[in-house]
């Protein structure tokens, strides 16, 4: 269906046309995989939109963006839908270069409204007849940036609309204190109203003419506003309406001769999520903090038990961490567990508010490295460039699962400064080469070895490369890359005429780039390189396919050693 | 005064004591420098606090801090308030390791709320009886972060008391929505209530004798609570109190017999400003950006000509800058001019919103490097480490206020990628080796050189080196440190056994930093070293103070070029 052809459906042919497209979509994404009960949520409410409005003439801007699967199959996007979040086929969030109905690219939460006020600002200088529509979920709501945007919005003298998708949802149940006013709203005077906008709703989200008559009896008012509409997560299968955090997203599952990892292997979410609990059992200071991601990071298995020291804060990155640094400074050990591509919301937090003052908040670092199918605003990549410069920080980067339980059982214990901890997303695959505890940080003797080259890793990749059989070169693994173990590397490193250095995060300023730097300086007469994601954004597909990409999967490491050995 | 003598003061005899130690911080403050207003605002508020409540066992924050001078005194820091902010004296902001009465360091604006929650949530856990009381801003409220902690604090069951200082200013005036909401205000019913707080107020700022009653009453109240209190900024100072931008902060000026740089050099605020106005009189599409800082980033020059086109966002970093990507990425050619150490507070926006998708702001980051009396809160030190590893961004370290001017002029031309262009506070101290513009990026002629030793430098580094005399090393400015020429430097570097890099930024992953990485790797035959800040937090003291201390003025890079010549 053309955005054309759905504009020409008489409005009363609309509720079953709606009925169409939700089943195609829950066939669609049941195959493909991908976010699923945001997307059932929306139909009406995308439906309506691009019923009323002309984009890309008329700029639309879906916040998170996780819920504009329609949206992209109504703007020319049909066939491809069934590739969505693979390599080659069409990104899961919106994407500028991908269409020009995609009037900006999102992927993280709460950028929504300040970018369509940009666009409505520079509308408003050009004296252009344009419609600005931000959509924007209540979880995404209590982000800091939505609320920046919302104070600038309502004095803005523009025509933007803010349509408020209220669900009641993050991925996980929010029930704070924004949840709570947009349930008990006056629609004459409430919070909006208050900062200058106009208030339109509550109105039912999934009465598609309802919501018609709202956008086009709103497009006349020239003035900034909010549409609130109520919607229902996973609207239209019943087993998402229920369970409404399991069907969030779904999986697609690649057909395969190909030897999967078994699912006894631990996920590296469910080991810190366990050890966590076991910490809390033996220790009242121990506190868990999540943005919005119990069950994503794991942290249920403590709150269930011990809710009142594990909190999600909603998606509040600044919040978790300054909060968390409040915890610490008062003496408890709090568990701070981030996204790598969120922590990034936080970065002045880090440095500012824990870091400056020494204060040994632990960050656990989820999703570390590539993340696969939700792609570059996804990935992990430049966490350890971030974070590496920042002084009193230590960077701990296990290779696999078990040496994440030990860091954190020492992270809990040591508290001379504060500790990220990183760790990427999914199995340790590798658990035949798990260390035992107590030689995790063990250094190999390398003293009688006759090889010329050294393989050094950190974090994950280190896993990868002991599966791989080796003669002629030798591996270390740093666990702790900062602070930097220089001596014991340039003694080390000494011995050997060529150094290659691996890592699953950017090139650039990374555990590499710091260990060239420092033992460079130590008049070493050696060549170093290193190697990781390259510096330029990396695309979605499978998180095998992308380490493929990169080189940082068996056969790519392997190449990369035996071009280096000649 | 003690804490205990003041508390033993008689009720009525307080508005005397108030007006006695307002006098004494006029007069201390004069002599000293330092923010001015700010603490004139709080005197009556300072002494009803630490006469009603027991710090430190109870927890005053106070948010970004610089409001906090009396409080110092009182806490037993009088006679050290004289050297305020100076090399060895007290900082000028709350700091957890100076004093057991500063319960979180501040700086940065925001953060009171998350830290004060995180000491209240660990009361309650640990059944302790104790008050908990963020002190913020009307300006520092329009921060997202302080929104996620109303959010949190709203629904926490603690007994926080987040007194609200309305004094309707930033540093500089503010007139957005959350001003409006503040002084039309119903007392029943608000923004704040409807969150869940209880709310009191509004209660006059400077009657200390209300605020007693006020503080004591609420004390009882164990539920997240607003108090908001209206005060005036620069209060019983009426040079202050008229023109409160300018009284904001006042300068110590040290009586010396140093020739200091004459005020005729240009600042790079101004530069930047005057160069902004030049190309927004010419061009329509040309945007400014600031968060709250239109006087101190100079962006006042183009806000008075073309308001409509020059926007103070107010401290809300994030959106400034997705605020910004709106702009541009509907043909407009914004200018984001944000300081170095609030940059940080935007990262994920200059990563997601910007970068990702290529869309061509131009950040101009002001304060990069070493800011002076405002300490390690504000110095500009990370950033090209944290904005270098992000793919597709040019960053351009000018060497002195006529390279900033170029770099403008063709940074509004190049519409290819987003640009951050850093520079220092303060003025262009050698106007004497501005190059002409036509030369700015000429590459010099190394061919001919015998020396063995190259120093290479960017930003204002340059200029200090272009004046230090040399004979046996030579000396490269690279303006334009991403992407790095790394042709052009290992192709010279070649030619040298030993280089020296130098840069006011942090040695880890900085410009240096990166070139070791990459020229190393041409398998070069020469010892590369990098010098800059090293990876501590620097205190606080003059520009030039801290410069030497870094090594980083005249002599410190003289000398550590000699002892490498040797």
């Amino acid at each position: 269906m053309l955005l054309s052809e759905l504009q020409n459906i008489p409005k009363l042919k609309l509720a079953a046309t709606c009925l169409e497209l939700r089943n195609f979509l829950i066939e669609s994404i049941l195959k493909s995989g991908g976010h699923f009960s945001a997307n059932l949520g929306v139909v009406e409410l995308t439906v309506a939109l691009h019923y009323v409005f002309r984009s890309p003439h008329d700029k639309i801007i879906w916040d998170v963006g996780h819920q504009a699967y329609l949206h992209k199959a109504l703007t020319g996007r049909w066939e491809e839908l069934k590739n969505i979040r693979k390599t080659n086929g069409i990104s899961g969030f919106p994407k500028i270069h991908e269409n020009e109905n995609d009037a900006f690219g999102t992927g993280h939460s709460s950028t929504s409204i300040s970018s369509a006020l940009g666009y409505a600002i520079s509308a408003k200088n050009k004296k252009l007849k344009r419609q600005h529509i931000a959509v924007i979920g209540d979880g995404s709501l209590t982000g800091g940036l939505a609320f920046e945007g919302l104070l600038n919005a309502a004095s803005s003298e523009t025509n933007l609309s803010i349509i408020i998708n209220d669900n009641q949802m993050s991925i996980d149940a929010h029930e704070g204190s924004l949840a709570k006013m947009l349930q008990n709203i006056d629609p004459k005077k409430n919070f909006f109203t208050e900062m200058g906008f106009e208030y339109f709703g509550p109105e039912d989200g999934h009465n598609v003419l309802a919501l018609i008559e709202l956008f086009t009896q709103t497009k006349q008012n020239n003035k900034p506003k909010i549409l609130h509409i109520k919607t229902i997560k996973g609207k239209g299968y019943k087993a998402a309406e229920e369970e409404k955090s399991k069907w969030h997203s779904v999986k697609y599952v690649k057909v395969t001769t190909e030897k999967l990892p078994s699912p006894t292997f631990p996920k590296f979410q469910d080991v810190f999520g366990k050890t966590l609990l076991e910490l809390a059992e033996k220790n009242p200071k121990i506190y868990g903090i999540t943005p919005a991601m119990p069950s994503g990071s794991s942290f249920h298995f403590m709150m269930e038990k011990y809710p009142e020291r594990c909190l999600d804060v909603g998606i509040a990155e600044q919040h978790a961490v300054t909060f968390s640094a409040g915890l610490a400074v008062d003496g408890n050990i709090p568990f701070c567990g981030i996204y790598s591509s969120f922590l990034q919301r936080a970065y002045d937090q880090i440095i500012h508010d824990v870091c400056l003052q020494n204060i040994p908040v632990i960050f656990c670092i989820d999703r570390a490295g590539i993340v696969g199918e939700d792609g570059p605003t996804h990935h992990g990549i430049f966490d350890i460039s971030f974070l590496q410069c920042i002084p009193n920080l230590k960077i701990w980067c296990p290779m696999n699962a078990s040496e994440l339980k030990s860091m954190m059982i020492e992270g809990a214990k040591d508290r001379s400064a504060p500790i990220a901890i990183r760790y990427p997303k999914g199995r340790c695959y590798h658990p035949q080469n798990m260390p035992s505890e107590k030689d995790i940080f063990a250094k190999p003797d390398l003293s009688k070895s006759k090889n010329r080259l050294l393989v050094i890793s950190t974090g994950i990749v280190s896993s990868t490369i002991r599966i791989i059989k080796r003669s002629n070169w030798d591996h270390i693994h740093i666990a702790k890359i900062k602070p930097l173990p220089v001596a014991y590397l340039t003694e080390v490193i000494n011995k050997y005429d060529i150094v290659l250095i691996f890592e699953e995060g950017s090139v650039v300023g990374g555990f590499g780039s710091e260990v060239i730097r420092q033992v460079q300086q130590k008049r070493i007469d050696c060549k170093i390189y290193n190697f990781g994601i390259e510096d330029k954004f990396l695309t979605h597909g499978s998180r095998e396919e992308l380490l493929k990409i990169s080189n940082l999967d068996e056969d790519g490491i392997l190449k990369t050693i035996k071009s280096h050995l000649k």
